[in-house]
């Protein structure tokens, strides 16, 4: 494998020093860019997109082209571990992601096969390896899944959820049912992650996007600890390497400090939580991604490096802090507001990496 | 007036000794409730209801007639307000709330008339005089209305929103404005709740349902200081007695500190907050409201019994405690185990409240 160019990101995130604050944008390759939305006709549907190798890749380096961003990550979706094992993945328009089949019942459990990520999701496998020869050592790759609570909430519910009233009710009433649940699905993300560790993953990233949706306990109880078994059980350095684990939950900003303890590397928070705050919860057991509101996007320029500043100035001097959105950018963002974005923080972040 | 025979929620907001821990359900007058659907049925839609005073008042104690509850609430809309301005409220199926006229620009807000609530919102104000006689002194009614964020959200979305671009982008692009629209709206609520509080209620709640969508900065510039100044302009004594202030923030758990500086009595809790976690970081500032899950009414009635135990021993001793679910109580919820859980409460919360 060539030689990494750009390591800012994966210092960041064992914080170690760096020269500016490393960014990238959660769904940077997505439908803002009308390059992606080129690409993606061409493709027919978003999973015949994630599930075409070169197309993949085109996209996953389409917005690298654009902006100076510090790391790439796989095109893909959350939830192809349950669509590998038979669950019927689909999309309507507008309405997000379905199940064909969905899990209500220990039977419903029981039947689940055993996942082999390198051969059930190998066209994710091939795009990461294909993604990795392609970067050429420009800038890490991040691999990424889904959490074990946030896939069960799809499989339970058939699809996207107000209340989740499903997933919750098998979790209240039978939660022996729902633990089965989370630790087969633990132990797939670890299998894979680990296979797109070895197809060239430099770092790898857990989206809890319905961790947030829990109290405190069931969040512990349902979501928290099977992040934790993951982190247990990742390849946790590759080609000499550390490999960093970041884990984020959407509306997790209550819970960092336990968060914290998880064994991952960084926490990725959301546009909610005050990143100095966090900083001063966490410590220096954890970096931190994030956190610009991606609805901030829609500002003027000047004010989008206004909040920039402001953020930067909230987390303070050091390393330790990996720039991001608080979510995924939209698909209404000016692709030059999203540029402004990540010159602000390029052009204004080294200030803070001057050694003291 | 007739006597307060019930004291209970009033006390335990000002922190006073109570027997037991209050208790009550956000939407308790609701479509979970066969009697409600009859009535709604006869009225029409859900407006139409609320704008009936006989039919409102019947579907206020519907709820007091099944359950040993111990406090009533007003049967309204959060959006009543902007209605009376013009905007034209209604309702689509499945769709949410609506508004044909919205709030966009600086002419739109300076357009926008000042409130006279008990002219323009006369129903509201015959409703609780209304209910208030009816009650007879049974339990407490309280009044309430949306926070000026959560209108201002609406108004200028003219809905709901899954990401309040367009109130983020006034809020961030041209905050001159929207603090214009929010001050407009402060005014308005103040007026509207001293108007209830004239008429008979006896507590009030804002409801600041999309407070916790902001990143921790704006929440306080564009809501917490409208509740702000709610607080110093409401009435907060009437027949010789305190009326309590309760401010909820659906997602506002990261920020209660702030919200107890408020002047509020008591902050409403969401489920994702620890309620012993929260008593301890606000002290004996404010009293706390809340916080079963609402989906936790889908288990099995031991389920929610244990839920309402585990509850009660984090808040811990001592009165201070309103309890409540997080949120409204969901349609498919069945009444027996709404039942359950106000049960429970009734049943558990007892020996918290013995002289030590």
């Amino acid at each position: 494998m060539s030689e990494l160019q750009n390591d800012r990101f994966l210092r960041a995130l064992m914080r170690q020093p760096v020269d500016r604050t490393p960014i990238w944008m959660m769904r940077q390759a997505g439908r803002y860019l009308p390059e992606y939305r080129a690409t993606r006709a061409q493709a027919g549907d978003f999973l015949s997109l994630c599930k075409n190798t070169p197309l993949a890749c085109e996209v996953t380096l389409q917005p690298l082209e654009r902006y100076p961003l510090d790391a790439a990550i796989l095109f893909s979706d959350i939830l192809t571990i349950p669509d590998a094992m038979g669950l019927g993945l689909y999309f309507e328009t507008g309405e997000g992601p379905k199940f064909r089949n969905v899990i209500r019942s220990e039977a419903d459990v029981a039947a689940l096969p055993t996942l082999k990520a390198d051969v059930d999701l190998d066209y994710v496998m091939n795009a990461v390896s294909t993604i990795r020869s392609a970067l050429n050592g420009r800038v890490p790759l991040i691999g990424f899944s889904g959490s074990p609570w946030t896939l069960a909430t799809y499989m339970v519910e058939g699809g996207s959820s107000k209340d989740f009233r499903e997933a919750k009710k098998l979790a209240y009433a039978q939660p022996e049912v729902m633990h089965r649940l989370l630790d087969h699905l633990a132990d797939s993300v670890i299998d894979y992650l680990n296979c797109q560790i070895r197809a060239g993953a430099q770092a790898v990233q857990i989206f809890d996007t319905w961790g947030g949706v829990l109290s405190g306990w069931a969040y512990q109880e349902f979501s928290l600890d099977y992040m934790k078994k993951i982190a247990d059980g990742l390849i946790r350095e590759n080609d000499g390497r550390r490999v960093p684990l970041i884990i984020f939950t959407k509306n997790g900003g209550q819970w960092l400090e336990a968060m914290a303890e998880s064994g991952a590397d960084a926490l990725g928070l959301d546009w909610t939580t005050d990143i100095g705050n966090a900083r001063a919860r966490v410590g220096d057991r954890v970096a931190l991604q994030g956190n610009m509101d991606p609805t901030m996007l829609y500002a003027p320029k000047e004010r989008i490096r206004q909040e920039v500043a402001d953020i930067l100035k909230r987390f303070g001097p050091g390393t330790g802090h990996v720039f991001n959105l608080g979510h995924g950018i939209t698909p209404g963002v000016d692709p030059e507001h999203a540029g402004a974005f990540i010159e602000a923080v390029v052009e204004l972040s080294g200030e803070y990496h001057r050694e003291g």
